[in-house]
């Protein structure tokens, strides 16, 4: 197999669960039903610099949430899916959709719904915090857990590697 | 006494205490008196899991709490039970409803008033934050802290020694 | 001067800071001003135990807070002071109140507005958390963070000093 | 470069980026697009020591939040700005009208957007878990990460450089 290095090189989508992976897994919920989601805004800022440079990105959740919806227009993004049961097929969508193929897709996920999509893409990533079964189909694993940076050391490890963060930097002022 | 692994292959219930184990132990209050709790992704698909094995999983909490009532119909449970003053009482009455014995119930508490169950049931465990006297008396102890994943530990330890692991992998795509 | 266990024995009067002692020290703002306060249950069982034992408790804060008044009420509490601006002046009245001396209170506090009650008291004490000033001039300090045990490891402490710590357990079914 | 302790000495203004900075950088958000932020009592108090012994503070955001004005207000500070997409012009304004230097500014941030900023002013700061780039172009790195008293520790520490931290003890009680 590959390395995440090499696999990396060719990704032009890059998908990511929600919950354990760009949350740190906790679903709060009020006497009242309603339910509220935190996400790090490192993790965010990590999907912005991806869609700069021209990395798509996506977001694909198995639970029903307007909070997930409003999350990717706070960032600005095209692919949000919420209530997905079948993950896979959506990625499927997004590739013929995108006119790509699974070999140029990055999937971040931490639970055995993940499972089938971490199987398939050509770059599967988890965060520290993921299932064993999980990590153990990961090509790389974030040092930081869910909801606490992984998704931002994923997206900088995918820029780096394709030579785009020097660049990025100077743009946000250094020399 | 018997080890965690001889008695995890008799277990047909689980029962969890909330607060301090399915959350990490934090009551958040607003200005209202407004109540939040969270839990965490992990153990909900832990629970999930159990059942859809044929193990059956309840919830019993000493505080009035319309959360975990929402949490537990979320998860689509059917014994879940707040506002419980005698925990044992209720172990007992699941053990006549479902028709089985104290020995083939896993409880997991972590705090005084689960002492008692801890003390009744084949197979007690704890988080690893539980207080000293309730890890005294379990018999499996996770490695992880409460709402932390503690009980999708405790889950998957058991689907695992009554072999059920593998076969739930493959439902979720691994070959 | 002498050590934190001579000093337990006495106790009779247990006083706590509430922000970063019965807290993590997170203050939860929403965009309408609402504020939200994190409680551990571990924490809020051990004020209980330490009043079901005849041993009194206060929560002593400088916030204004309808929160620590709910809070103080949800536990039974019968001394909640908020908005205080004198903390010292508070507990030599709760000693009037309660007809005892300095040398029979506890004080748990975290950072300088406790620092006068803390030089005070007949047992100053502080989470693993706290500023080092409140280090230096604490008696007794937890391994625990505040808002995470501490305070129920300082109540389990003086319990035990006591000898009052297995009366209590077999309460709770210990044999 | 001088070091970190040479510039402390001459600060007159501490500027604090607000997420991931002055929060642990988790933006919280309910079904209804309402968000939650939670800031850390130390650090609070840590800003309220700095102005009390003359010494500037500014809160400057690029996310637009009415609940960065409202901490600004709780913590009776002239300096917050929101919504900002130039923070070093920002930073300039402000020595405008302080009439100040460069060299007498102290600026705590942990993600690219506070770059220009930190190559910049003349303390440059960082949390623990600051972007890798940003903690490159640091001063000063606090041992704690965003929120959880990183902000107060690098006030400690400009208070203690410049001989302002017995005096304040002592208005707290300290012999």
């Amino acid at each position: 197999m590959a390395s995440a290095d090499v696999r990396a090189k060719n990704i032009r989508l890059v998908c990511f669960d929600v919950d354990g992976t760009l949350t740190d897994g906790r679903l709060s919920f009020d006497e009242n039903g309603g339910e509220t989601k935190s996400f790090h805004v490192h993790d965010g800022q990590g999907l912005r610099l991806l869609e700069d440079c021209g990395i798509r990105v996506a977001l694909i959740t198995a639970r029903n949430s307007r909070i997930v919806q409003a999350r990717g227009r706070d960032l600005r993004l095209q692919h949000v899916f919420d209530g997905v049961t079948d993950k896979l097929a959506v990625v499927h969508e997004l590739c013929a959709a995108e006119g790509i193929t699974l070999d140029e897709v990055a999937y971040m996920g931490d639970d055995y719904p993940d499972l089938a999509c971490l199987q398939s893409v050509g770059l599967p990533a988890c965060p520290a915090d993921a299932l064993t079964p999980i990590q153990a189909n990961a090509l790389w694993t974030s040092r930081f857990n869910g909801g606490h940076g992984a998704a931002r050391e994923f997206c900088d490890f995918i820029l780096s590697i394709q030579g785009k963060d020097e660049e990025l930097l100077r743009r946000f002022g250094a020399p």
